[in-house]
């Protein structure tokens, strides 16, 4: 058990799980409950470090796998000395362990006792990924806080099948802590266990005996209903120990964050804000907008009225619409930041509400904002 | 004629035409020699306005033919009051005619005496721009400087082909000027004439007649040898009226803006900086550098190390090159920041060493520092 947990509590809801805290790393404090901007290439896509800045992000995700294949973490490391430098990112880096990549391979991977053997989604060519490499890439990658290689449960999974990979996942993340080396670096372990509560009660118990520096939700959000992931939260998020942040990983839409934030989640990554930026689905706080509809061909307004980025202050959804139909790289960008800074704000609207105690009356006023019958 | 020109000359070289001075215009004024940013699409591609006055640009082009095309100047008049408010860009704003848009569709227009007939691009749809009419378009897009609708000639073209459509240039030119609207807006004439001296003069000779705000080269680097191109440039640039600005027309490289200027034009426009930024090929104080290049990869120096720009600022070649080889949009983002600073700063510099009345010892120093030999 790692005594000295990084993590600090700051205000905990008097009405639900959801809380407040800080975690601590190499590259400063970040707040928690947080939403980490995915920078799978060593860029989050179309935006720069600065405006990751200006629209508040504290702490972004690199991806290992994608890392490792292209450039490789020996450049990173020999040449910049970290991801940190080689990307010009100087806040918190938090990596995935390339768990989840080498599971969507699927038949251009095999998983054994030992680790993933796979072949490069690029050029073919036959790689090997091992817990203690996993930790070694993150290693050299220098991220604020690495996470153990796990072994991912495809939905729908029988027991059995679930069972073993489990199982695998608790005995490689035991070898990540015994590779880690005194870095400095945190460790965060995965609880897998599949749609199955017994093995996600397992799997959470046999990671807090190792000990970890945080504890992160593996395996969902992975194609089950809505009701099954909140089910697997409500069932797996009190078995983690509070004095550790808690890490829902791939997660999600507006209402999944919300959700989550309300069943005592502190971190979440996904592509969604930067995907849907890229291809003209923007959020806003009163719902989605499909910027491309012709019903914004002459709309002098900003993307939502409510918004304060960069985004919206300088530019009308008649332009964003013109830029997108005419597949302007401006598009991405303006796009990028504006649904990165939906996300960032209303996750600091959320460490707010939590704060001064309202978070179950906010999570009200959200849904009623967007015309959603409440959750 | 104009007596009023809205060009200022500030210093002449007391060795070569090269010179300095100032246009002012409904949004400012701006320094001569400038260079200017092409934003065909009411966008300079893959940068934001904040980007460009950063690196120090004054005036960006807007493309008459695309923004007619899409989204429509009507709308961005009647919507926004002009491509200004419309792209977030408040300094000066010169559109060209679409002649030469419509010269490059080749066998999808036709040119009469009354205009030219022309399918989009985009639907094949029939569009008519007269001179009046590319008039009317450039006042509903409110650009600071519009251009005469001109015919262009291809290159080789025989003397009869390029007297004829000089001759039409002129009679479009007359039908320009008389279609203005006193908006304030400046309108500058366009001097053809293929590659015969004597056409030029004939066309400079009608246009001074006929008196612009401006008088601007076209027809120039369309495939014609460099000396070619320097040859027409001191046959025609002297005959032009030094009371006003003299602006040549898509041209070119750093090379070809150096002896631009040596031979006294003012204005200068290319997609070339974004062009090639997009394509990894990047300006600097001593040459091309090809950024995919496997001799970048752990390269840790910025682009140039004269640079002062936010790219080289804050990123290394390995990096760059990276996000190239990725096909990540922050690469053209930075490639672009970087290649059109390059372009602005160049200019800067011979503003100053005009001023300084050195500008034909600076031009030595130029080529020296490229390893190139006197030009």
């Amino acid at each position: 058990m790692s005594f000295n947990s990084p993590y600090t509590l700051l205000h905990q809801s008097s009405q639900c799980p959801a809380r407040c805290g800080q975690v601590a790393t190499l590259h400063g404090t970040f707040n928690t409950p947080i939403f980490m901007p995915v920078g799978t290439l060593a860029t989050v896509k179309a935006v720069t470090p600065e405006n990751l800045l200006e629209l508040g992000a504290q702490i972004i995700l690199g991806n290992t796998y994608h890392l490792f294949i292209r450039p490789g973490h020996e450049l990173i490391r020999s040449v910049f000395g970290g991801l940190h430098k080689f990307m010009h990112w100087d806040r918190p880096i938090l990596t995935d362990s390339g768990g989840f990549q080498i599971f969507s391979l699927k038949e251009l991977a095999k998983i054994t006792e030992l680790g993933a053997e796979f072949r490069s989604h690029l050029d073919g060519s036959k790689l090997f990924l091992s817990p203690e490499k996993a930790v070694e890439v993150q290693e050299a990658l220098g991220s604020d806080i690495m996470m153990v290689l796990d072994t991912c449960i495809p939905y729908p999974a029988s027991y059995d099948e679930a069972a073993k990979a489990t199982a695998l996942t608790s005995r490689w993340a035991k070898r990540c802590r015994d590779a880690q080396a005194e870095t400095g670096q945190l460790l965060f372990g995965i609880v897998q266990g599949g749609m199955y509560p017994e093995l996600r009660r397992q799997s959470a118990e046999e990671l807090i005996d190792i000990g970890f520096d945080g504890y992160a939700l593996g395996g969902l959000s992975v194609g089950e209903p809505k009701e099954q992931m909140h089910a697997m939260l409500d069932a797996t998020v009190h078995l983690l120990p509070d004095s550790h942040a808690k890490y829902l990983m791939g997660v999600g839409t507006p209402e999944d964050l919300v959700e989550g934030v309300f069943r005592g989640v502190d971190m979440f990554d996904c592509v969604m804000p930067t995907r849907n930026a890229r291809n003209g689905m923007l959020f806003t706080s009163s719902g989605r907008v499909v910027i491309k509809n012709s019903c914004y061909r002459e709309d002098q307004g900003p993307v939502d009225e409510r918004c304060n980025c960069y985004t919206c202050r300088n530019y009308s959804r008649a332009y964003l619409r013109h830029l997108f139909q005419c597949n302007e790289i401006l598009a991405y960008q303006l796009n990028s930041i504006h649904n990165l800074h939906y996300y960032c704000s209303l996750m600091a609207e959320m460490r707010r509400a939590i704060a001064e105690d309202r978070f179950v009356e906010w999570r009200k006023g959200f849904y009623a904002q967007r015309g959603q019958s409440y959750y």
